[in-house]
Order: structure tokens, then sequence, then C-alpha cells
């Protein structure tokens, strides 16, 4: 696929593609990181990540702007009205996206002291993992997907 | 978690965070997508993307210090010998994380034509897609994990 196969009001036609108009970039997806870790205030962004307070500001606007945060007005006793962050929706919906990049990192970029973080079910305390799985639930395995073309891919 | 949540010689402690050194950024991942597509030669990634020279060679550096691309010599016949770039196992194992995005961006940035690419299993032919599973094979949804720290994770 080339850079030119983008609509004018649409954007590029790969699906991944029109993802990292929004995430591709370190900053951005740390961002959504602290958000599933329930940071969020402006300061605890700022403070978690060690980001300069320019570039967070730019990022959180990227992210309210795509719809992947909103900003709701809090106030406490005393202080006057703010703002915090949270995720939407489609900013929940990253969390397959995070997974398979936390999975990615501990199997081929490890600190050698473990991970930070597990993924447990809520019920039954079992390992969790992200995976192919077909219509009927079946887990996939990675050798047994195949990338099929539509005519929507503009590649020759 | 810090930014000064590092160790000197292992690099940051969460492994979203090691992934992103490698990962974050667009034409990275880009490069990636490339080549699942079978994209090998650097002037066929150069014409796929329409990336500038100088940050094509920047970032498939990026990938062959990171273990993701490899090079190997070719030789065509009256040529003289050339290099191109083929996936490593840890490379091959960003598929999730791919698919991940691909999911993300097909629900969420959808273009209005559908997916360029869709997953499907080799021998049946079923639609394929990205989930979590735990560790029976049994597909979990998203509102039934849960992130559990573990000791290495330095936040307060």
């Amino acid at each position: 696929m080339t850079a030119k196969a983008t609509d004018e009001t649409r954007g590029p036609l790969c699906s991944i593609a029109r993802s990292l108009e929004v995430l591709g970039e370190r900053w951005t997806l740390l961002i959504i990181r602290e958000a599933f870790n329930g940071v969020t205030r402006f300061a605890d962004f700022r403070a978690g990540l060690g980001v300069a307070p320019d570039v967070l500001t730019e990022r959180l606007h990227t992210l309210i702007d795509a719809g992947v945060l909103e900003r709701r007005p809090y106030q406490e006793q005393g202080s006057r009205s703010r703002h915090d962050y949270h995720l939407t929706a489609a900013g929940r919906g990253l969390c397959l996206v995070l997974g398979a990049l936390q999975q990615w990192g501990d199997e081929h970029r490890p600190s050698g002291l473990g991970p930070t973080v597990l993924r447990r079910t809520a019920g039954g305390n079992r390992p969790v993992r992200v995976a192919y799985v077909d219509d009927q639930d079946n887990v996939v395995q990675i050798e047994d997907v195949r990338l099929v073309r539509t005519a929507v891919d503009p590649r020759p």
C-alpha cells in the first residue's frame, strides 16, 4: 500500500495506518497505559511518565480529538473547577493493543525481572493472554492465520 | 510507573514501555506491516510507504538492532550482491500487535470502505479476530480481565 492510498476525506485506507495516525508514537500509548492504570489527572500523567508538560498537553489533545479520551469537569472542596481525562469506549477498546504489546515485550524484550503487571480473569484468577480466535471462539495458531487482501486494497 | 522506573542495564521495567522503545513510532510499525505483506527490499519499502530514504534507513537499523528484522544477502544474475530485510521470529511475533491495531482501526476509525485486509484460518477460511483467552483456551471477555501489579512494579 502506498502512502497515497488515501481518500481525501477518509484518511489512509489501511486500518493499521489509521490507528497509527493516533497511536504511532511512544508517549501516546504510555498515556493510554496510565489511563488503564487509573490515572486521570494531568499532574499524575506528568509525574507518572516524566513527560514534558507541553508534549503531554499536545498528546492529550490529540487523544481527545480522536475520541480516545474525554475531558470531564471535577471540583474538590475549596478549589476551583478543573478537568481530568478518562478513557472513552474507543479508548477502552485499546486494551487488546496494550495486551499484545505487553506480551511481545515480555517475550522478546524481557527485563529479566519479570512483568510489572499480570492479566487475570476477574472470576477465576486464571492467567490471560492475547491470541487469535475464530468465529466459533476456537484458538487459532499464528501459523494458521493468512492475510486476505480485499477489493479495497490499492496495492498492485 | 515513573520514567525513572528503569534499570541501568535492563531499560524500563514495564514491558509496554520496552516494546515502544522499538515500536512507538508510526513508520516502524508500517515497515513491519509491509514485511508481513512480503516486502523485503529497501526500494519496495520506500515505494510502498512513501517514506524518506534517510528515515527508512534509520528505522530499518533500529529494527535490526532490536532483533525484529535481519539483513540477508541476495544476488540477481548480472548484478552486484545486495541485502534485503526479513522478519525474525521476534518480528513474526508482532502479528498479534498488528492484528489488534487493525481490529481497533476497523472498529473505531473506519474508513467507510471496509478493511483492506482480512484474517482467515488457512484451513477452514474462517474469520479470525484478536481476543483474550485463558490458560484453557477459553475466550475471556474484556470486562472480565483485571490487571494485577507484581512486586516488580515500582509504582507507589
